[in-house]
């Protein structure tokens, strides 16, 4: 179950498809409720956020928490403007989600009385400056946090999982981390170890970055290839190319 | 003029446009009745419904009934949530849609006093399970019923038309289904046999889907294939291919 | 800092990527100043709008004329209902647009007291017919005004410039006007002479357009080559092409 953004609700329900998912997007407060309770996981993305949207993440965070389902929130343009911090502060301390993923600056503006400039909704910091933060929010909430950027850095308890597959041509195509948000998700849906389950899915966003840029000849036909390749992935591809 | 949900707004569109259609999108309450009375077919798609847009699709529907504009509803999810059927149903009791197309849990779900299970917007009924709630449903409103699937049936008055064109990968692209109901809208904008307009748009997906899964290498490639397919098609395509 | 409509955010998004631009779509009233204050243009599409977008327009427009941010606006679909004409006439009004762009029909209901057939969002005139309302709306506003089309024509004080590249195929698919207007914003973000980023930004386009047509097998494949050849355009490529 997708709360997300406009921008990428089309590429990010083909993605699940791809890989086998079950996707539906549901934002109205009057069946979110409904909606996440039949869900392996409820995905909050507030990259086109507004009030009613807002409100309604709220009420399916809380009832996917009460009924013990995942919740992975990514804080698109956290550090952006404050609308965007506040609404990403509050639900993480409303619902403690099991998975945060985001960009370095989006997770160091998480941090209550730290913020990092963020240029709207891409990155202008490395991914390890965001690491602390990202132990800080681990240790208050529980949550496993994903500081995506050209390598991943998993953080869960004392651990940090590096994940180094990935493709520069993936900034060029708009709404990847969303997919990868998504593609926790359904990871997490069907594994309770979600450090383990954010690792595989960021794994696989890697590697079928890596498959699809070889064939590509720019950005347009990347998004094609990403979800071709996602379709068709094996286990000797991931095997064959993890960097971790 | 689609009132239609996020997710495929914009391939809804690009299919309208390959076979030479021209879509509006447009969900203001403040514009959409002067909008649909330029139309030539209303489209309503509740696949992200909320309160504004339903309180919209109702006053186009009024407007579009009281000029005889041909009305489509895609009851996208019915079943799943109360909202989604209540919705629904009331839209159908409201307006008598000329047509409603729908997979079986969804065309299920829309006998009042029935409901079947619906696991997020995917079916999990067959087709042909469907058809005794879809000829009550043509016999009380007059609608000619599509319930699609593997095979798609086509339900009016006494006759049944089975249409068994498509192809499996068809089920791995988000919005296939809503852009069969936007066909079916295009059809019957220039036909007003509207069982006829159906089986035309479904053969029409059907066989486009076919000849897309062809060439493509996974879902990403069948979307754009399908749309390249869909502005190719030739009569003698129609002719070879139709499973009627 | 684009404000605009569903149908075509992902597809802008990806353009403006693939450019080299760093697009960002944020509507809500809580944080369209706050936003657009970071932005180096501010586009408006009023594509799919509705009564809070229009009040965020008005907000984010408002602001940006305070900081002297170019404002670029596609006003979709003008003429086709009287909410859309009023809508953008008003926005016209209150902020003098650094950029307007649409087709005919669309500069042609700008002009208070005139207004031209519009059939839904595409256009029933010739670019030609609308220079004269173009020519009134510069002076009057100081806005350049672009009129696209077979030949794109723009107007700013006492000069026209004729853009004559671009291919029929790129109105079979949807929204490229309103990337079109997208890269004005991009091109005017670096270029204070807004007629010139206009014409640089419309050239590209057509340009991009031509080259993607000619592997393209149909609108879907048309939609993702458009993309890669705006990722990776030279300088030959513009220079071989431009028919100004």
């Amino acid at each position: 179950h997708n709360i997300t953004n406009y921008v990428v609700m089309n590429t990010t329900a083909n993605a699940l498809l791809a890989i086998g998912a079950s996707p539906v997007m549901a934002h109205a407060i009057e069946e979110v409720e409904e909606m996440v309770a039949m869900a392996g996981a409820l995905v909050m993305n507030i990259g086109t956020l507004s009030d009613k949207w807002v409100e309604s993440m709220f009420s399916a965070a809380r009832e996917a928490k009460k009924r013990n389902i995942p919740i992975i929130l990514d804080p698109v343009g956290a550090g952006a403007t404050r609308y965007r911090t506040e609404t990403a502060r509050k639900l993480i301390k409303t619902v403690s989600p099991s998975i945060i993923r985001g960009n370095a600056s989006e997770i160091m503006a998480l941090a209550p009385g730290k913020g990092a400039g963020t240029k709207g909704v891409d990155s202008t910091a490395l991914s390890h400056t965001a690491i602390d933060t990202a132990s800080d929010l681990n240790k208050t909430h529980g949550s496993v946090i994903c500081v995506s950027g050209e390598t991943d850095y998993i953080i869960d308890s004392d651990m940090i999982i590096k994940i180094k597959n990935g493709h520069p041509m993936m900034s060029r195509v708009t709404g990847l981390g969303c997919t990868a948000s998504a593609l926790c998700g359904a990871f997490a849906a069907v594994n309770s170890n979600y450090a383990m389950a954010v690792a595989q899915a960021m794994a696989v966003m890697g590697i079928a970055g890596e498959i699809a840029a070889e064939t590509a000849a720019g950005p347009g036909s990347m998004q094609i290839a990403l979800l071709d390749t996602l379709y068709r992935l094996t286990k000797s591809d991931i095997e064959n190319r993890l960097r971790i």
